[in-house]
C-alpha cells in the first residue's frame, strides 16, 4: 500500500486510521497548493481530484476516506475500527454515514462555500448561497448527536471506532475556522476531549 | 432479519439490493405519512427516524442505506453487488460514496428543502435557501460522472454494484420531482436505460 496525502480533514482521517493500527505506509505528498491534486497524474489516481488517495497492494486506486479505511481494515483487522462481527461493522458504518453525511458534509460545505471560497472558487463546482444554510445544518445535527452521546463514551457506545476519527478530524480542523464547538453540545465536547487525548489524535 | 420499509428512494435502495440477491425478508411498512417514523417506537430502532431500517440476526438495529445492504452482502455474499476481493471492494465503496455525498444528498436536499418543503418542515431541520445551489451541485456532479461513465457499462466497469443502485433508485425518484436526467448526459441517460431494464428496478 501507498498513500498519497495531502491538507486537509479527510487525509488526516486516513493518517489517524493508520496511528490507531501502528502501521506506517510508504507517504507521498500531494501538494494542493500547486494544484498538483487536479493534475493529469493525480486525477488517473483519482479522478475526483483528491486526496487522500491510497495505491492497493494489487496496484489499484481507491479515493474516499472510509473505502480507505475499510480497505485497511481487511489488510489489518487488529485492533478493531470498523468491527468483529456483521453486526458491530453495521454498527460503525450506520453511524458513520451519519456523521459523514449528517454533520460533516455540511460543515464542509459551510467552509467551502465561504470563508474557504477564495480557494475553492477555482477547484470545485462552489455555491457560495448555501454556505450560511449548511453551516447551520451542521450545528443542528450535531446538537442531534449530542442528545445521542449522552452516557456514551464513543458514538458506537463502548467501541471506538472510525465513525468518532471521523468526526473528530472534521471538528477539529473546521473549529478554527469560523465553526467552534459549542459549548453548551457538553457530551460532545466531553467526548472531542476524550478523542484528543489519543497519541493519534496528533497524526 | 427483518426489513422496515417505508416510501422514497432509500428504501427502495434496499429492496432492489435484496431483489438482485434474490433474497426475500419479513417486511413491516413504517407509515411516513402518519409520521410512524417520528414515533418512539421507529425511534428506538432508528434515532434519526427514518426507513428503511434492517432488525439483523443478532436482533440489533442497523440503519442507512449503505450500511443496510453491506450487512446483507456479508450474509448473502451471492451475487456479489459490493466486491468479492478487498480491491473489489474498495472500488465500490468509493464510487458509491462519491455518489451518495456528491450526488444523492444534493439532489435529496434540493427536493427537501424545496418543492418538498411543505411534507419536511415538520420533520426535519430544513433550509430552504440551499436548495437551487443543491440541485445546481448535483446536475454539475452528474456531469461529471458522465465523463467517467464513456465507455463503461456500470459504474465500477463491467461489474454491477451498489453504486449502480444508489444512483438509479435516486434519479428515478427525483426524476419526476423536478430534477429530470438532462438527455444531454448521454452517458448517464445510457445507463439509466440499462439499470431500468433489470428486474430488480422494480423492486
Amino acid at each position: 500500500m501507498k498513500l498519497y496525502d495531502g491538507m486537509g480533514p479527510n487525509p488526516k482521517v486516513v493518517r489517524m486510521f493508520l496511528a490507531e493500527k501502528d502501521l506506517v505506509l510508504p507517504v507521498q505528498l500531494v501538494d494542493m497548493m500547486k494544484m498538483e491534486n487536479r493534475q493529469a497524474e493525480h486525477l488517473k489516481r483519482n479522478p475526483s481530484g483528491q486526496v487522500p488517495t491510497l495505491e492497493t497492494d494489487a496496484g489499484t486506486f481507491i479515493s474516499e476516506t472510509t473505502a480507505i479505511c475499510e480497505y485497511i481494515e481487511e489488510k489489518k483487522p487488529s485492533p478493531v475500527l470498523i468491527g468483529m462481527t456483521p453486526e458491530q461493522r453495521g454498527e460503525t458504518r450506520m453511524w458513520t454515514r451519519k456523521i459523514d453525511l449528517n454533520i460533516c458534509e455540511p460543515v464542509g460545505m459551510g467552509f467551502r462555500y465561504g470563508k474557504g471560497l477564495k480557494f475553492f472558487r477555482d477547484r470545485i463546482h462552489c455555491e457560495p448561497e448555501m454556505s450560511p444554510g449548511a453551516m447551520r445544518l451542521g450545528q443542528a445535527n450535531l446538537k442531534w448527536l449530542d442528545d445521542q452521546l449522552a452516557g456514551r463514551t464513543w458514538i458506537a457506545g463502548d467501541r471506538f471506532t472510525l465513525a468518532d476519527i471521523v468526526l473528530f478530524c472534521f471538528l477539529e480542523f473546521f473549529g478554527p475556522m469560523g465553526q467552534p464547538l459549542d459549548p453548551a453540545l457538553k457530551n460532545v465536547t466531553a467526548w472531542f476531549d476524550r478523542v484528543a487525548a489519543r497519541p493519534s489524535a496528533k497524526a
